[in-house]
């Protein structure tokens, strides 16, 4: 089954469809789980498989388990003009997110820009898929949020912030949108992960151990292990901004607060919080002005010289050329998500004929 | 006279009216001279004196030159209840961006955010002011600027964006506020600057030469070296959303079309770009609230487990530990800023009895 399972090219369309099976099966409208099937989806069709489809599996076990709430609806707690504050009331992350951001995109529209923070949200998947929601409507967007931490300050023995990531999307007219998704360790914990199941060793200055200093041993991460922040103290700091507008002023939980969504109880909610900032480009200026500046400067970038042998990437680039040829061709999942969605079929009882 | 400048404390309070009076020896007007002097004094006194009254020969030479315009006035040429577009006319940047976070500060007191993207400015010198600016007034405070080229992209030969700087600051009540101020760059220029002078290889990492490899030899940057990315694509990719808000949406020349500061010719304006963007806490939540969330945040960092002998800072702690010093005990000027100011002060025949 394994080789079966390793050939197997999917659909975006099929992989969508098991995706919203999977969900309503779990008591998610039909259309919330279009909603977050667009976002895990997408995300794969990047190239991006660590926050896509492959997360269904856990996301499933919190959904059947009450952590996250199927029925959960995103409401507005407060607003004016250029923002607004949700309560995602702990339901899926890609619902509550989708929802803030196309309500920053709206009210962007005639404020020219707009913050909607959100508390009492759970793991979000992609930051940069909600980026690209507003940069489709022609407006630049950036998506943040917190974690349960991972990731060590300079000098801490354990971890202080979460990775909390950071993606921005800048609208381009014709061209591919500039696309950046960050967390703000030096590398995911995704990354470690696999260094651990393959039995190898990490570079020194991926992780510290318990006493706080470097080590290249993967063992033991996250429980008394902590990823290393991007940059040292620029990475940390940054990791305290976003903390700040998606928690502290959102009310959601602050770090430790912050219930980790793949270990603790799947009974409770997460408390995750997150923040969407739009930037309505036609309010300041003539939008073919702004697409013209912005092809300009990727055409300066793409016409750079570069070291022998190497490629001059615009943020996204990358990923723009691996959801065409998704789109395309199909996709080809990693065998350890194809191998989780197979089991969670089973686990479902969903026909995937035509779809995995 | 080297060893007695050595020796020589100023104090904050002399150094501000030093600056005050060089700046009106070059035709600024007093209160323009003050807020320009509060800028540059204020960040000596947090001991960054890359971006203190150190630049002030450096400005001087401009403003003597016609290219920073003495006279200029900041004007608004466009505006909503969140945001404001400012043309600084290529005024002192540390004149138009006060300007321009003020504004964004009051906006933000009724709209709950703002804002402020600048054109026509010229080198800032440290974003973090601007963020201070706002925290004072208990709103959450992010300044960032664009700047010529000296910062490769991943596989660049040469320099793609400026070492574009971003800021933060959050109020934290009584307490100290969270201040970070970084470059997107792995170091500043200075750095490499002062390995040059020193005679000093510089540690692999910092630096890539004319091939795009990485260099240990300083010789050359800025002109045909450039400093390397923070976190490589992430600061990147960082740059480029700094450029996009500072420049790209504001009309700010962008990347290589921002004249060099320092070298190009003083007769001619920069055209940099910057963006202020402030959150008024207390439109989310009861500023209370927040303030008791940040502190507790704050005591968890505090209290968090160190390595052995390290301590854990927050972001600008050791700044603010700093600036108490300087304020009770006065401020030692590196040795050549202070041999600098001198030479300043016979250039425009200023006496500096009792300032410097």
């Amino acid at each position: 089954m394994s080789s079966e399972v390793n050939s197997a090219k999917v659909s975006l369309g099929g992989l969508h469809a098991f995706c919203v099976k999977a969900l309503e099966k779990c008591g998610v409208s039909e259309s919330n789980a279009d909603i977050t099937a667009a976002a895990l989806v997408t995300t794969d069709s990047w190239g991006v498989h660590t926050h896509g489809c492959g997360l269904l599996p856990k996301y499933v076990k919190r959904l059947r388990a009450g952590g996250i709430r199927a029925d959960a609806t995103p409401a507005v707690v407060a607003e004016e003009g250029a923002w607004a504050l949700v309560d995602g009331g702990a339901g899926l992350g890609q619902v509550t997110s989708t929802f803030a951001m196309r309500l920053a995109v709206e009210k962007a529209r005639s404020a020219g820009l707009c913050y909607v923070g959100v508390r009492n949200n759970c793991h979000f998947g992609a930051a940069g898929y909600y980026a690209w929601l507003a940069s489709q409507e022609n407006m630049v967007g950036i998506a943040m949020a917190n974690d349960t931490p991972t990731v060590a300050a300079p000098g801490s023995r354990k971890a202080i912030t979460g990775s909390n990531p950071i993606a921005y999307a800048v609208p381009a007219g014709d061209r591919d949108p500039i696309l950046l998704d960050i967390a703000i360790s030096t590398v995911s914990g995704g990354k470690v992960y696999k260094a651990h199941r393959m039995g190898n060793p990490i570079p020194d200055g991926w992780l510290v151990g318990p006493d706080g200093l470097p080590t290249t041993d993967p063992e033991g991460f996250p429980h008394n292990k902590a990823l290393t922040p991007m940059a040292g103290y620029k990475g940390y700091g940054l990791a305290l901004l976003i903390e700040t507008l998606s928690a502290a002023i959102t009310g959601a939980a602050l770090t430790w607060q912050v219930k980790n969504w793949i270990f603790d109880d799947p009974s409770q909610p997460t408390h995750h919080g997150a923040a969407f900032l739009v930037f309505n480009v036609a309010s300041f200026s003539p939008l073919e002005d702004f697409f013209h500046r912005v092809g300009a400067l990727i055409d300066e970038i793409h016409q750079s010289p570069t070291a022998d042998g190497q490629r001059i990437f615009l943020p996204g680039e990358m990923e723009w050329e691996k959801r065409r040829r998704a789109q395309s061709e199909g996709l080809t999942l990693p065998p350890d998500i194809a191998v989780g969605l197979k089991g969670l079929a089973e686990e479902l009882k969903i026909d995937t004929q035509g779809l995995l």
